[in-house]
């Protein structure tokens, strides 16, 4: 079969693929664990570098997701299955509107047709985003049940995107899943646009020497989960049957509710012995507006049932970062 | 000022142009009431013949929401507000998949756009729908904190809809508004596609001494609120602040919680003395399975809140009918 990953140039996108080579097979539109003989990373900027475990493994292509002509061409084999990550993020929508809703919302009813198109009820993983939740509708503690009113326009795109997946596989157009996901950490590389960026920043520049200006307070509070566990419950979500999740196919992933203290602390702890790049306060008022929308707790009783797994602490998630990213 | 009313050959929106014009004005852009020298109906079929009220004092536009171009046109003077009534309805939605889409997705977003480009920061009315609510996150009692899981293609355009009016309320963009609505009775003419058409049949068929088929059973309820109620409270939402809203812009309206027996009650004895056409129980599993899916009571805190007005029991409502449809 084949996999398609768009957005597959990003972090979480090649880690999957390399989970996803190392496990070798997925569950095909006919319902049977399938080898998977062709692995597409689709972006809209050039992958870097592969990791070992990638090379000469999977195909790259570049291009525009908002471009239908460019989705139906990767889309076409009955025997596939995507997993759509491809999207603009927090503040990189709010500072522009129309390329939000281009990429977000055309570009994720592109993939919603491509799929129909094919005729075979593939498997879609769709990734939402905790900022699908905000004040009006939202209690701080949020769970699967809780009123989606976000509050910047990539947290209304997701929010969109989880209504159309959902409208999708009740007409049994395809057979799709939407991630809720909290905060990834530790992200490699450099800050993004997202405004949970910090949140990888607090803990992979002190670790690099460099310095981490912090754009909120010490006490934050972010749900979040380690990558290694992420990319595992999008295979895992994959994976289960429609009929356990339910009609309302997104499912809150599991989090750790940590504030930003916490994730220094653990850091702390986990790095004794190295030398870290000092963390300096800079408060930046539109990453606390940002922020200050976006609830403090989580409940995912759902993804429980359905097998979905958590980090035990924010120590065990630093510990994986130096693995696979300063040791290896 | 100039108002348009999208959906305005439909028989909500030709009652709101009789209200508006005998009003003679609204809230303008400025802030301040303002007369309205332009009235424009538009819609994708030619209006029926206009009641008194409105002859020669409107102005009728047939076409399509979903042509960028004629919405455009029509959305054209800074000083000006808009009613976006049209809509593909419940049953219609999930006959044609992609006509709803193409209709109240695309159709919907021009309107938003066409909005923006005034830059006045027009108000904007948008009649969204009960029908936004499911069984995976609904309780069969609703209200405005209530998870949206719409089971129609209907509702989750209608729930897409709201969101995106929030959105760009919240970027500055337009001035909006989304009008929750019930079950409107006492729909007068004929039977249309929404699956809710029998609440208003069953009154008026056997008004018209016509026989009634009923679909559902007598104990089946319907939250409904009175057209003269639907149309008043359009307009009332019109007015408010929208600070007095908040930024969930939606507002789910005033209902009764009605059974259909206690509609037929009502019509027995507000009708004491006319000859009444027979009601025929002849179950109808499509339409059964949509309404199954809606809530069967309402709470409208909010709307109680920003004086939006409810009929004080289905007598009055169906009084209302006979008085407006069946003697004048």
């Amino acid at each position: 079969m084949k996999v398609l990953i768009t957005g597959g140039a990003g972090f979480i996108g090649r880690m999957l693929a390399e989970k996803i080579l190392a496990r070798g097979t997925l569950t095909a539109p006919t319902g049977a664990a399938t080898a998977i003989d062709e692995l597409v990373l689709f972006d809209a900027v050039p992958p870097p570098a592969p990791r070992k475990a990638l090379e000469g493994r999977v195909k790259t292509v570049t291009g525009d997701v908002s471009d239908k002509v460019q989705v139906d061409a990767l889309i076409d084999r009955p025997d596939m299955s995507v997993f759509h990550l491809a999207s603009i993020v927090s503040a990189g929508g709010e500072q522009d509107f129309d390329l939000a809703l281009r990429v977000n919302l055309d570009g994720g009813r592109h993939i919603l047709e491509a799929c129909r198109r094919l005729g075979s009820k593939p498997r879609l993983v769709f990734t939402s985003s905790i900022a699908v939740f905000g004040p009006p509708g939202m209690t701080k503690r949020v769970d699967d049940f809780t009123k989606e009113t976000p509050q910047t326009t990539y947290g209304v795109t997701k929010a969109i995107g989880e209504l159309l997946v959902n409208d999708y596989t009740r007409k049994g157009y395809l057979d799709g899943r939407s991630a809720r996901l909290p905060t990834v950490i530790v992200r490699p590389g450099k800050p993004n646009k997202a405004a949970s960026s910090f949140a990888s920043g607090v803990i992979r520049e002190p670790l690099n020497g460099e310095a981490c200006h912090l754009p909120v307070a010490l006490e934050t509070v972010m749900p979040a989960l380690g990558y290694r566990s992420i990319v595992e419950n999008l295979i895992r979500l994959h994976e289960v049957s429609g009929e356990a999740i339910g009609a309302d196919r997104a499912v809150s992933f599991p989090s750790l509710d940590l504030t930003v203290g916490e994730m220094i602390a653990g850091l702390k702890r986990v790095a004794a012995g190295r030398k870290l790049g000092p963390i300096e306060l800079r408060p930046d008022a539109e990453i606390q507006r940002i922020v200050a929308g976006w609830p403090t707790g989580t409940a995912w009783a759902k993804a429980k049932a359905l097998g979905l797994v958590c980090d035990p602490d924010v120590d065990s998630i630093i510990r994986a970062y130096i693995e696979d990213f300063l040791e290896n």
